[in-house]
């Protein structure tokens, strides 16, 4: 079975799948567009492939390297073909036109909110949703290892996880149950603003949010 | 006027007034024991003051280094005595037992019922609730300045404090309306349980969250 599938070949595609490559995972990655996937692919080397997204998930874990809408669909429309999969929600449910609210309700969260359409034999986990694209494809800020938050019900899936992202070269910071990416997506909706605020203009998205210590 | 009165001698309030001090203002402490208070003071030196938290506060910005409940008591108790002032807020209204929730439910947060009881002339500002004390005394985590997080509804008291913050040297980052404490506290509730984990030793209350950038 191939390791890691990263659905999307956007820019977090990219930076995740850079990472997997680095981590020596074999990948495979979908896109609404073969061609769009197949270039990422390319680009990644080391064996990665690219399909359009009608194709089957191959891979053990399957990375959702989409915004939360598409997100949602693409669990949807692939239902029972995750199953027994990790699923990976990197989205952050930000109203993008104003970066001051999310567009999911107090009491509930993304991840939550597409566990809910996942099969039951699917296991989702939050990781990778304050890492900005461009430091994952550099790995690293001012010399410091990204840190990746992860937050999943299963111990087991996040420790697999956890082992991913430290293969990468980044350090995995397990914070528990699924219910804290609330926590998680609402700090980076903070994070987002302060990208977005020109009063911050040296942070531009290439910042990292780290636990210094 | 005095600039800055610590309200609480714990921990948090040695950290804050070691800043308070190095940024060159001049500060009152009080609290429930004048002896503490004193004690504090003296520590701090550069003419810092302490008192019983029966006088009045004489600061133009009131720090409640206190947690949640006993900084809602202080703010009822000192009623009109804290008109025109900026109250900062800084507590973490964790459940200490679990380290999983919050004792404030979704869409509230502490500061937001700390504003619910003050004078309707002052004005309340989240800020330090991300930084630990010890890391305060010191001032700085791995030769980076600390980060400080400010909400408030109001940009000239937003400013003010973060004159205060750069003053005392850590770097001031705005995020907003004071309703964006839910997700400072929230993000906080995560650090602190990753620092009351075993699996994170290594971190034990002495890290400061930062954006490296």
């Amino acid at each position: 079975m191939t390791d890691i599938t990263i659905i999307g070949s956007g820019n977090m595609g990219r930076g995740i799948g850079t990472r997997a490559v680095a981590a020596g995972r074999s990948v495979q990655v979908l896109d609404k567009s073969a061609e769009e996937a197949q270039k990422l692919a390319g680009e990644l080397g080391s064996g990665a492939t690219g399909a359009a997204s009608t194709e089957a998930p191959a891979g053990r874990i399957v990375v959702l390297a989409l915004p939360f809408d598409a997100a949602k669909e693409v669990v949807s429309g692939y239902g029972d073909a995750l199953d027994g999969r990790i699923i990976i929600d990197i989205s952050n449910p930000v109203n993008y036109e104003t970066f001051d609210s999310l567009v999911v309700g107090p009491g509930t969260s993304a991840a939550e909110e597409i566990a809910k359409l996942a099969p039951s034999g699917a296991t989702v986990v939050k990781a990778f949703n304050t890492t900005f694209a461009g430091t994952l494809v550099a790995g690293e800020v001012a010399g410091e290892p990204l840190d990746v938050f992860i937050a999943s019900d299963s111990e087991d899936a996040r420790n697999e996880v956890a082992d991913f992202v430290t293969a990468a070269g980044l350090r995995p910071l397990q914070v528990g149950g699924l219910h804290h990416a609330r926590e998680l997506e609402g700090f980076q909706l903070l994070l987002m603003a302060l990208q977005a605020n020109p009063a911050y203009e040296s942070f531009n998205w290439g910042t990292a949010l780290k636990i210094l210590g």
